[in-house]
């Protein structure tokens, strides 16, 4: 933990909401575009916010893995999906790498517990999406910590590293995806504790199994986290016990934005875990996310409502991926346009 | 009426279900992006659906005019408005133009009654600005017809041809845009005709108006519903009536849309209440047409679900212009990448 969390400037969010005031617009007609674009400027401490467009403003970096409780009946795809899924992304062949090139959207795809090892990659694309790998699979949940402590800690400064990279690089927001088979159960199971819920309220179908399986995902939550007792009270215990390399890994990016001061689009139910469980181990963080797409898992909305945000889209996507964020993506932009280019009412009106 | 209007192909809406439907995506995964997708590849008649990238892809037309119902106390804001937007917009440095210009889509302004002669301007914006327009003015519907009708004839007749005009220089969507101080009472009446309810259940505060001016509105449209009897069930009585020139011309470019089979992403209020005018005219039309943002205004809701239409944002926008439909390109944009580059499962596990 390098450094604590400043919030984003206030001083720039006053000065925001008075231009957003001063525009020459009826009052409120921006609706929710001017607040987000509010909160932008107060992120960037800029006033206007600058534009965050081209190919190196926004990017997404996928993080992929395998679940153990995947072996357990709680979804509806086997985990050989997982590596198809992310040679896919490599292919630029998948939902959310047609909607990034459509936006503008950098992606980086990070293996960082998938349970196989990729050989048949060329040298290069293997190097780099192996650069942070700590595991194949993670532990079973329900039956066995997902990480070791060392691990956990080792997935939370990988996540920081890549964060600052990408920064480093121009990003102006991030997002993170996600991939892995089963992974709605550890999600569910991290907020299940960030909001002392019980496994029923907050499952859901993931990619969509029948009545019968959701009853038993919810009892593989509960169960995991009866298994951990007080040690859920640590958020990053928590995260050793009930998450994984890939969920780890993502808390740890997230974490590490909101360090730096770089605004996040949040996607679904995994990125919203890790981003409630990121507020968790740095109170505060949350006050650099927003989120782009609400989720049918239940526990998202729920997670979301825990840290103030309300999504901006409601498309009834439910691909993963970051797909949902980087589809919001252009309402950002339309924000930040908006409080950039309209006239100033004392410009029209002298 | 030139042509009758053919409905989005049957043939390609098949094809691009099953092409959905075969994408290495888990089923409905894509949610109302899926839905989307097929639309427009049954208006295009192809799957995939061509991009609807470039500047010249999607076209915004902003009719403008002004409405005698405007010195009646409907509205927030003094008429003198209307002919400021227009300039302006024409500077760019409106809301829509902002987001016209952050989503690439190429914007055209239209005086169709504005009252005023825009004498300011040089010879070549003003004569562009003109080409159609009708009269200064339209109007006040709850003690005169709003137009001639030959005047609604030419709106109408006015209307297609700019339509015409736009697909030929390559649009391949098309959004129409609205400004004129009270045009949500006119717009708020083509409505209560169109569904058949009274003044109280489809006024809304346009810009902002208070308690009492909303009740004085519900009773100014009740009056003009009242004024014009059994005129009302012809559609085109009912604009010449009830409408104004921008409202009037505006229909005439939807309804042209459809019968040239290029769709349309409708906005708010006005948009709305000339497409379901339009459906009036030629049954069948609003087939061509998708919703791009849920507006404040109670009868757009309505006048949406008639015709079986629900918006893809609510993000609160009350900015009217066409800025609702605007900020939903990039929508459109994310459903037909994903229909286009997502590989299909054939392709992954042959």
């Amino acid at each position: 933990m390098t450094h604590a969390i400043v919030p984003p400037s206030e001083i720039a969010r006053g000065h925001a909401a008075k231009r957003l005031g001063a525009l020459a617009t009826p009052p409120g007609a921006l609706g929710r575009l001017g607040d987000l674009a509010v909160w932008i400027s107060a992120c960037q401490g800029q006033v206007p916010p600058q534009p965050i467009d081209g190919s190196d403003g926004v990017r997404l970096v996928i993080f992929a893995g395998d679940h153990g409780v995947a072996a357990h009946g709680v979804s509806a795809f086997p985990p050989a999906i997982t590596g198809a899924m992310v040679r896919t992304f490599l292919a630029g062949k998948a939902g959310v790498t047609a909607l990034a090139r459509a936006h503008q959207v950098q992606v980086r795809v990070l293996d960082l517990g998938v349970d196989e090892d990729f050989d048949d990659l060329d040298q290069t694309t293997r190097a780099a999406l192996q650069a942070h790998k700590i595991r194949r699979g993670s532990g079973a949940i329900h039956v066995e910590d997902a990480l070791s402590r060392a691990e956990t800690e080792q997935a939370l400064t990988a996540g920081a590293a890549v964060a600052r990279e990408e920064i480093a690089a121009g990003a102006k927001l991030l997002i993170s995806g996600d991939m892995g088979i089963g992974n709605t159960t550890p999600a569910a199971a991290l907020i299940a504790v960030g909001l002392g819920m019980p496994g029923a309220e907050v499952v859901g179908r993931g990619t969509g199994i029948d009545d019968a399986a959701l009853v038993h995902k919810a009892a593989v939550v509960d169960t995991a986290v009866a298994r951990i007792g007080d040690r859920a009270d640590d958020p990053i215990e928590t995260l050793a016990a009930l998450s994984s390399a890939d969920l780890a890994a993502t808390t740890g990016y997230l974490l590490e934005a909101a360090r730096q001061g770089v605004p996040v689009l949040l996607d679904g139910l995994m990125s919203v875990a890790c981003a409630l469980t990121a507020d968790r181990i740095e109170p505060g963080a949350a006050a650099w996310y927003a989120a782009g797409h609400r989720s049918t898992e239940p526990a998202q909305s729920l997670a979301l409502a825990k840290m103030g945000l309300e999504p901006l889209l409601d498309l009834g996507l439910r691909l993963g991926e970051g797909s949902g964020a980087v589809a919001a993506v252009p309402v950002v932009r339309s924000a930040v346009a908006l409080l950039r280019d309209v006239a100033l009412l004392s410009e029209l009106m002298p």
